[in-house]
């Protein structure tokens, strides 16, 4: 899928927290509003694993929480999803399979340039993500307490639990079983390996009662099978490999108790966040089940633990089920509003 | 793994239900204990997916309700496991990747030979199993009801859920991403598939708080890279990717409703099964959840559902922890002495 409709904010030498510097880096991103003369109705709502800002929009509209016509809402695009800096797009000798570790610190220090020095913002109204975008959410909360008064994280966590890091070498080890990666410098896409990434995917991606009650089929897919290759294959299919991997990278290694003053520690750097947050899990996610967030709240002094009922796994945050969708605009409305 | 401790039962030229029919063909089997003159205390044991009769041992001993003292264990070997007939070693013409499709009910058939043919039990004391050999348990009730009268299925279901589906279409594609696998007509154990399907699986026998709470190094394991190649990569790296493949297609399309007389019907055949069932689903199973049971019981004339607690997810019923493995036994128990 190939779109123009967005900017881009020339991050010139990047040095990441891994040691490797990007040159020349780019940030892509889209805004959706009009930024107010005070400079005081940004939102940042940052992009999940592979997605796009294109796939953040059913979250953004008229009359919802999220409604341009009242915010300037940020969609910054994670380093290594294509658009941004990315394994894809990224010159010799940095591209490819060496294109370099990127951690969720890396990426909201890239946002918060952005934010700074592009726009002129000192101070955020909120920031709110779903999945890989909870984390950057989690994050900006903690590199930038002063900045972030609202955050809401929906199906996410401030640490990658470890079962979550299995889950997402189990996604790695079926790509990188297929010999056509040649460990990341294949000149044509790994297709057999990302069908097979896809294919585990798909049991992670919503609950066994999603699968029970067949609710693919609101989705417009006409049987099982035609859910896992029009559904989980067609999305994997139209991404990068080395792209998915870099992304896996730095989801696994997510952990805000990394930041710089935390000594390591998740429960203290929670404890650092001044933000009021709403914290959504959503009731049957497979790997971001509620109980990480639970452990979360317990440390964060102005957090409420608010679960998505239902049955659509982790992609009741994806904007595919309109129940879901509805209960998160609220989150948003009632977050925004305090 | 080469062991010569068991016996062979001949069942010939066996019919499967898909259509072929395999010739010579071996139901692998050992038997635990002394067959009482009057026949009448044998219990039934089927082993479960890539399981062998010695992977059964942990639930019998002195002591224990699988007491040998008392009872005569039979633990036959499932179809497609290495040492009943299965791709790795049956001659051609159905040998490796052209092994026969094999359903529950063909593997339930045979045991029912062994039982009566070379045995000649004509009433069990009870069938019980884990994972897969659950739903050999199920199908030994609906296809024999006046044979069982107590069954306990544990960790396992009647149906393979389509969620089940889903994740078994996962590990599968993972295996079957590696090149040299060469649909089946390998010549040495396509390894790097066989690593991946074990990467996969990981995420799914465990549970999210097992992995939160290291709970790996209860098992020896030094750290969690530790536990999924000592554990995960190292038991499926001694097994058959055929034989693997064979199995799962059988999980994949467990079903007692397609047992002859029941229309496809699953409630219709729970609602057939006359033997007194306790029905053991762990807590927190990834894939065989309680919901699955729940929903079984509803039909069935005499079941109790008794959950086993806590985090060990699936493998809570393979033996490893010795709290579950104290709570199954104390369920075989009280259903031996009903």
């Amino acid at each position: 899928m190939s779109r123009t409709d967005y900017e881009t904010f020339d991050l010139g030498d990047f040095r990441l927290t891994e040691g490797a510097t990007l040159r020349d880096a780019k940030l892509a991103f889209k805004t959706y509003g009009t930024l107010s003369d005070a400079r005081d109705n940004a939102i940042v709502y940052p992009t999940w694993y592979s997605g796009r800002h294109w796939d953040n929009e059913w979250l953004i509209g008229d009359g919802m929480a999220l409604d341009p016509a009242r915010y300037f809402i940020i969609v910054p695009n994670m380093l290594g999803n294509g658009l941004s800096s990315s394994p894809s797009n990224t010159p010799p000798p940095y591209d490819r399979a060496r294109f370099p570790r990127v951690r969720v610190q890396d990426n909201v220090r890239a946002q918060h340039r952005l934010v700074t020095e592009h726009f002129g913002i000192d101070r955020l109204v909120a920031v709110t993500g779903w999945s890989m975008g909870a984390g950057q959410t989690y994050q900006w909360a903690v590199s930038h307490p002063e900045m972030v008064p609202r955050i809401m994280p929906f199906c996410g966590s401030a640490r990658t639990a470890p079962h979550n890091f299995v889950f997402l070498e189990g996604v790695k080890g079926a790509l990188s079983a297929d010999s056509a990666w040649k460990h990341g410098w294949y000149d044509a896409q790994p297709t057999t390996g990302l069908r097979a990434f896809a294919r585990v995917y798909a049991g992670w991606g919503f609950s066994q009662a999603f699968y029970w009650d067949s609710l693919y089929t609101e989705m417009g897919y006409s049987s099982l099978e035609d859910f896992l290759v029009g559904f989980w294959e067609g999305f994997f299919l139209e991404r990068d490999a080395n792209n998915l991997l870099t992304m896996l990278w730095t989801w696994q290694n997510g952990d805000i108790g990394r930041t710089d003053g935390f000594d390591g520690s998740l429960e203290k750097a929670l404890a650092s966040i001044q933000a009021r947050a709403i914290v959504m899990p959503a009731e049957k996610d497979l790997y971001f089940p509620p109980e990480d967030n639970e452990h979360e709240i317990r440390h964060m002094p102005n957090a409420e633990l608010r679960v998505i009922p239902g049955v659509w796994g982790h992609f009741a945050g994806g904007g595919v089920n309109p129940v879901d969708t509805k209960f998160i605009d609220q989150g948003l409305r009632d977050l925004l509003e305090s």
